[in-house]
C-alpha cells in the first residue's frame, strides 16, 4: 500500500476514497464510506475526526461487529490463515511473531480467559505496548464489566486507526500519535558533554527474554543523532539504558580504580505515556552518577 | 580447629605453638617454628610480622617449596583427594565447589597455562576475589616474568596466612584484613531516610551465573542493620545493588505514573580494595536518583 | 553558679535544694520547693518532670505570676536594671545585647504590641531562636487568644527551664534539649572525601546584619572535627554555609576555567527543629554540586 | 548611526564606505580605507577579516597609534570632554558611568600604573568584562613585557571592532561575538519542569555593590522565554542566580517544614568564555538540589 496525499483523498472518487481507507478500521469500510460525505478535509486530524464520529454514531451492534472484525493477539491459527497487512505489522512490532513457548502460552491463556468472559476478542493498540504491558493490561481489563470493556475496546480500535491513518496519509498537519525517548550524557568530571559513549537500550521482559531496541553512540553534544525512540509511540513498558562510561573515562586518561568503580551504568525505568517526550539524562563522573525524568 | 587467645599462644610449649600455627602457612610448620623464638607477642600483628619475617628470610628454594605446598584452584582431582580445611573453606568462598562446566573449563585452562609457564601452582588469596577477578588475575600474571611472579605469589601466600591467623587467634588488636560495603537510602522526596526498602546485593559474573550475596531491608535510619559485606574482605569484583523503590513510594501514597517511572533501581559498581570501606548510597525520588562512592 | 551532681541534689538539705534550683524557673523558688518532696531522683529527666508537674498543677493565678516573673526581650530599661544571670546569658545568645537601632525598634514595637494585647510579657526560649525567628514568632502569637497564648508561654517557660537545668545538673542521663548541625564534603571528581576545605556558617538576618556562627576546615574524612553547631539547640532560622572549593581543586592541580566555574559555594537553608540532627552535605566537582537534607 | 546592509556597503562609493566604518576601529579610518579595496564582501566575517588584515599588516608605529587612539577606561576628564558614541556605550555597559568612589579610585590607580609602565592606555573589550574582571585583568597585564602587551592590546582592539561591526552591519552571516547564559528548573519532586519560579541574576562584585542583571520567571517548560543573557557576550565575572523555590512548593501544597528547609536558592558561579553557551540548571525538591555546568 502506498501513501496518499490528503489532496488526492479529497479529490478522488468516493469509491476510490473508500477503497483507500477501507482498512484504517479493520475490515470496516463503512466508516470510510460515512466519512466520505464530509470531504474535503482541511487536514488529516479532521479526516480522522470524521471517521471517529462515524464510529461514535454507530449502533451497539455495529460497534460490536467492528470489535469482532479484529484478530486475536498472537493467535497461531489466525496468523497461519493470514492477517491484514496492517495487523501483521502491528502484531510483529510487539514481537508476537517470535514468542517463546512460555510467552505463547501466557498469551493464549489470557486470550481464552478474555473471550470466555466478554465473547469478543481482546483488542489493544499493539504499537503502544510491550509484551509485558499487554499481559498486565489483560489482567486489569478482565475485571471490567462488559459495557466498560466495549468502550475501552473501541478506544483501542481508534488508536489503531489513528496510527494506520498517520502511516497512510501525507498531510501538512500530523496526528499526535508519536512520542520520543531521548538521552544526554554530561561528564561532570570535565564539565563537558560526553561524546563517544556507547549506549544500548533494552526492553525488559519479566516473562521471556529482554530485547535490544537500539544501540548508538553519543555525539559531540553528548546526545544521540536520532532519538532512542522516535517517529512512533514509545511503547509502555520497562526499559534499561546502558552506558559504557568505564571505557570513556579510561580513553581520556582519567585515573580510575582497577577495576573501575563504574563501568557499564544501567538506568532502569518505565514508560507510561507513549505519545509523550521522555528524556532520561546521565550526569556522570568516574565515582558518581545521577539521572532524572527530564523534558 | 578452635580459636586460641594470644595469651595461650604466648604461654604454651613450643611444640604446641607450632602445632597450632602449622597451617597458617599451608603445610609449612617451619614458619611457626622460627616465629616461636620471638615469643611473647604483644599483639597478633606482631605475631604475623614474625611469621612473615621468617618467609622473607627464607632461601629461594624454601620459598618455592612454600608456594608448591598450595593446591591448584578448582582442581577436581585434588579436591577429591582432600584439601586442608583452610584451603577448602577459602576455595568454597569463591564458589569453586559449585562451578558450571564452562567455568570449570576456564579455570582448568588457566591453571594449566600458568603451571606450564611457571612450573608452580597459581596462588591467590581467594577470599579477596570473585571468580571473575581471579580469571582476570590469571591473564595478567601470565605476562609476568618468573621472578616477579614468585614475589607476587609469596605476597598472596601472606595474605592467605593473615586471614587464617585472624580467624584463629583472639587478640585485643586486629589484623587489617577486613573491609566493609555499606549503603544508605535517602528519600529526597520527603527529606527523610527511607526505611523498609528491600535491597539485594548480587555478585555479577561474566562467565557464569550471577549470585545473590545478601538480601536485606533498610532500617529506620535508611541504613542496614548489618553492613552488606563486613567482617571479611570485600571481594574484588563487579556487583549490582537493587533497591525496590517503586513499592516504597507506592506504600506512602505518593502519586506515581503507571507503571512507575522508577521501580527496581540497579546500581552497578566494582570493588577494588577488599580491605577498604566502600559506601554506595542512593538518593532517590520517584523521578530521579543519584549515587556516589562515599565513605 | 557551679554545676551540681544529681547525687548532691538528692542528698542536700531541702533549703539547699531550693536555693540551687530557685532560678531554674525565673524568680520562682516555689517550683523547686514542691519538687523537693519527690527526692531522690533517678535522673535529671525525672527531676525536670517533677518541676514541670508543679507548674502543671499550679493555679491560673500562679501560672500567670510565673509568666510575669520573666523580663521583656531586649528591653533596655530592664537590662540596665539588671537581669538574672540566666536571662542575660539567654538573651545575649540571641544577640539582643548588640542590636542595631532598626532591630531594637522592631523588638520594642513587637513587645509593646504583645503587652498591650495580653497584659504579660512575651516569653520565648531564646536559645532555640534567632532574631528573625523571634520576630516571626511575635507576629504569629499576636493572633492567638489569651488562653492559647498563656499555654504557649508556659510551654516556652518550661523549655527555658529545661535548658537551665541541663546546664546546672550533672547526671548520667541527659535532657533532650540539644541538636546538631553537621556537614560533609565529598569530592566526586576524585571519589574521595574532601579534606582542607574552608567552611563558614553564617546566620542570615532579614532585618539587620548577618553573623558568622563558625569558621572551620574539613578533616581527612571530609567532615568537621566538631559539629558546626552542637551541645545546644540549633536555633530556628536561616543559614548559609559557604565552602571554598575553588582553592581546594586548584591546590590539587585539577584543570579549571579562569575564573573557576565554582569557587565559593553557598548552601542556604533553614533550621526548623532545634533539637534534631540536621546534616547538610556537599557533593562537588569543579563543574557541579548537590546537597540534600541528610541524617 | 543607523545599520547598513552588507549589500549597501558593497555598492556605495569608497568615501561612503570609509565614512560608515571609520569608527569600527576607534578614530582609525585608514583601516576601512585599506579594506575598501577588497570589496565586494561575501559576508560580514569576510569584511571583518579584511579590516583585521589591515591591522596585522600595519607598521609598529601605526599599531601603537591605533592603541593610543583609545580613551582610558573610566577617566572622568575624558568622559567630560566626550567619548565616541561607541566608547561611551561600551564603557557604560561595564557600569563605568556609575562607579562608587572606591571603584573610581581603583580604576584610576590601575590606569595610572598601566600608563606609567607601558606609555599607552589600557584597552580591553569592555562588553566582554565586568568591573571585577577588568581589575583582575589589569593586575595580570601589568606583569607582561611591552611587546606581549602591545600584542594583547591589538587583540582587544579587534574584539571591540568585531562587536561594533556586528552592531552596524546587517548580513546573512554573523560574527561569532555573542554568547548565551541559560537556565532550566526541573522539579524532581513531581518529575516535571517547574513553571512560575522567580529568578534573579546578580552580577557579584568584590569591590563595590552587586548589580541585578535580570529578573524573570520560568515558563511552562521550566525555562525562561529569553536567555538570561543573550545576543551579546556574557561578561567574564562572578554571578549568582537566585531561585524562589520555597514559594513554588508552598503554592503546590507540598508538605514543608516551617520555615521551609529551602526557600531562596543561590547558585554562585563564574563565566570565563563570553562567546560560549553556559547552561546552569537547577534540579530541586523541597529537600535537595543539584546544579552543573550544562550545555
Amino acid at each position: 500500500m502506498s501513501q496518499k496525499t490528503l489532496a488526492d483523498l479529497n479529490a478522488c472518487s468516493k469509491d476510490e476514497f473508500v477503497a483507500e481507507l477501507a482498512n484504517i478500521f479493520e475490515y470496516s469500510p463503512w466508516i470510510a464510506e460515512q466519512a466520505a460525505a464530509s470531504r474535503p478535509f482541511a487536514g488529516v486530524q479532521q479526516l480522522f475526526d470524521a471517521m471517529k464520529s462515524a464510529v461514535d454514531r454507530a449502533s451497539p451492534e455495529l460497534r460490536l461487529a467492528l470489535i469482532k472484525a479484529h484478530p486475536d493477539l498472537a493467535n497461531k491459527t489466525q496468523r497461519a490463515a493470514g492477517l491484514t497487512v496492517e495487523s501483521s505489522y502491528e502484531q510483529n512490532s510487539l514481537g508476537l511473531d517470535r514468542l517463546s513457548d512460555a510467552e505463547y502460552e501466557a498469551f493464549e491463556r489470557a486470550n481464552n480467559a478474555y473471550r470466555a468472559r466478554f465473547g469478543f476478542p481482546y483488542i489493544v493498540c499493539a504499537r503502544r505496548q510491550t509484551k509485558d504491558s499487554v499481559l498486565r493490561d489483560f489482567d486489569r481489563r478482565l475485571t471490567n464489566d462488559a459495557s466498560a470493556e466495549m468502550q475501552k475496546s473501541i478506544g483501542e480500535v481508534c488508536r489503531i486507526a489513528a496510527l494506520r491513518l498517520d502511516l497512510l496519509v501525507v498531510s501538512e498537519d500530523r496526528l499526535k500519535v508519536h512520542g520520543r525517548l531521548s538521552t544526554h550524557v554530561l561528564d561532570t568530571h570535565s564539565g563537558r558533554p560526553a561524546p563517544g559513549i556507547a549506549i544500548e537500550l533494552v526492553e525488559l521482559s519479566e516473562l521471556g527474554t529482554s530485547r535490544v531496541v537500539t544501540r548508538t553512540v553519543t555525539n559531540a553534544d553528548g546526545r544521540t543523532d536520532q532519538p532512542l525512540i522516535g517517529g512512533r509511540p514509545v511503547p509502555i513498558g520497562r526499559y534499561e539504558l546502558q552506558f559504557s562510561v568505564g571505557r570513556y573515562f579510561a580513553d581520556r586518561g582519567v585515573a580510575l580504580s582497577d577495576p573501575p568503580f563504574l563501568d557499564q551504568i544501567p538506568l532502569r525505568f518505565s514508560v507510561s505515556e507513549p505519545e509523550g517526550h521522555l528524556h532520561v539524562p546521565l550526569l556522570v563522573t568516574p565515582w558518581s552518577y545521577a539521572t532524572y525524568r527530564g523534558s
